[in-house]
């Protein structure tokens, strides 16, 4: 997979793209970053990518010359369309559904601003506008970040026995269970006696109910459409009784 | 305030906290950052902070142990109790109120885990326990610095003129209204009239007309509870007989 990142402070990146799985998953080949700093194509002698919004009002707004002049020279030599994803607060909630549509394909663009707004007619260049959350941020470059670590995690090669994509929250649709490693007893909190009996079919409905229980009390609209089994069923009409 | 940061890959924050914002915050003094790798807090001698689950399964899990004995390191001396962030998809959703809540406080602790789960005891360090998003990242590092992003930028004195926290997406609770600069027709591309009218009624008028509107198409969800005034209320009813 190729990923381009158009930012203004490609030494924001640095930490994240050279650590952990991020860097592991360049070293093999599966995928290569490309960082542009969309200043060098700004057609400006003083290379300002900014100016004054019109109708007035506080903040600088991003010129759309240097983000179009950065787009097109990635684009060449391209021959399948890119997504093209530009980050912003206006854009669709981000989420692991989208997370897996993405890791389908072969190049990505991320277009990040900072500071200010977008001149609108930078909108027409691009394929997807994802936010990562109903927060705001100093710039788009943590929310490129964010996306290209849930994205890269599900190439195939990536992860290896380190971790079980397979389990994790949100790919199943439920919350994880409750995790306990040793000591039994750690400063008087003991481990649920079941993990230690042995018994793998009361472990795995053990667990099982916890990830209901915990989606249940903790995020209820995941279970919104979930196609609960009969057993989940019961359990969540017991639940329901108890709290009156 | 004080922001310390428990995580095995102090080296990802780098780029992020020595760059824009988040660096000026801390050269101006307002905010500062201390890295803690609880790798080193491990008793183990091989230095080892997870280990197989209780249970069976795949992935391996985060020992309470250095955790806690981390976390009493960094509360010696500390007068106010400060809020412990656990960074976990079984989290509340992150939001602009709890990161204005946030920036209320002196001293926060962020728990990154990495891989594995936590072992479930960790809970009980914790004050609060949050998700960025309803996605799978391969850490807390990423959550942690989207949330000391957010939380750092509202801190008085931080940003200058180079932004307006004000309008900001979400701090309104509706979407931003399209920016446009310079030039007034890009590639065939042009600026709306009123914009350029210097008419200051009108160009608001538009402004309040296209965020509500934004907002409207693009995240209905956000008007539902706010507070609509009877200008806006018309504007929905007409948009909604638009739609038929």
């Amino acid at each position: 997979m190729k990923i381009d990142i158009l930012t203004l402070f490609p030494e924001m990146f640095e930490g994240v793209l050279g650590s952990s799985i991020l860097k592991k998953a360049e070293e093999k080949g599966i995928v290569h970053y490309h960082l542009v700093n969309f200043r060098e194509y700004s057609d400006n002698k003083h290379k300002t990518v900014d100016d004054y919004p019109y109708g007035g009002g506080a903040g600088m707004v991003l010129k759309p010359q240097p983000v179009f002049d950065a787009i097109e020279d990635r684009l060449e030599g391209s021959e399948k369309k890119p997504r093209i994803i530009l980050l912003c607060p206006q854009g669709e909630t981000y989420t692991q559904q989208k997370a897996e549509a993405f890791a389908e394909e072969e190049h990505l663009i991320f277009i990040c601003g900072h500071y200010e707004g977008y001149d609108e007619r930078i909108r027409t260049l691009v394929t997807d506008e994802i936010s990562i959350g109903d927060y705001v941020l100093t710039g788009g470059e943590l929310g490129a970040m964010v996306m290209i670590d849930s994205i890269v995690r599900l190439l195939p090669g990536v992860l290896g026995n380190e971790t079980s994509p397979v389990t994790d929250s949100f790919s199943t649709g439920l919350l994880e269970h409750p995790h306990y490693t040793r000591p039994a007893d750690f400063r008087g909190m003991k481990v649920p006696d079941v993990l230690l009996s042995g018994n793998h079919r009361l472990i795995e409905e053990w667990r099982e109910k916890e990830s209901l229980y915990r989606t249940y009390t903790r995020r209820p609209d995941l279970l919104r459409g979930y196609p609960l089994s009969e057993k989940q069923k019961a359990w969540l009409k017991e639940w329901e009784e108890k709290r009156g």
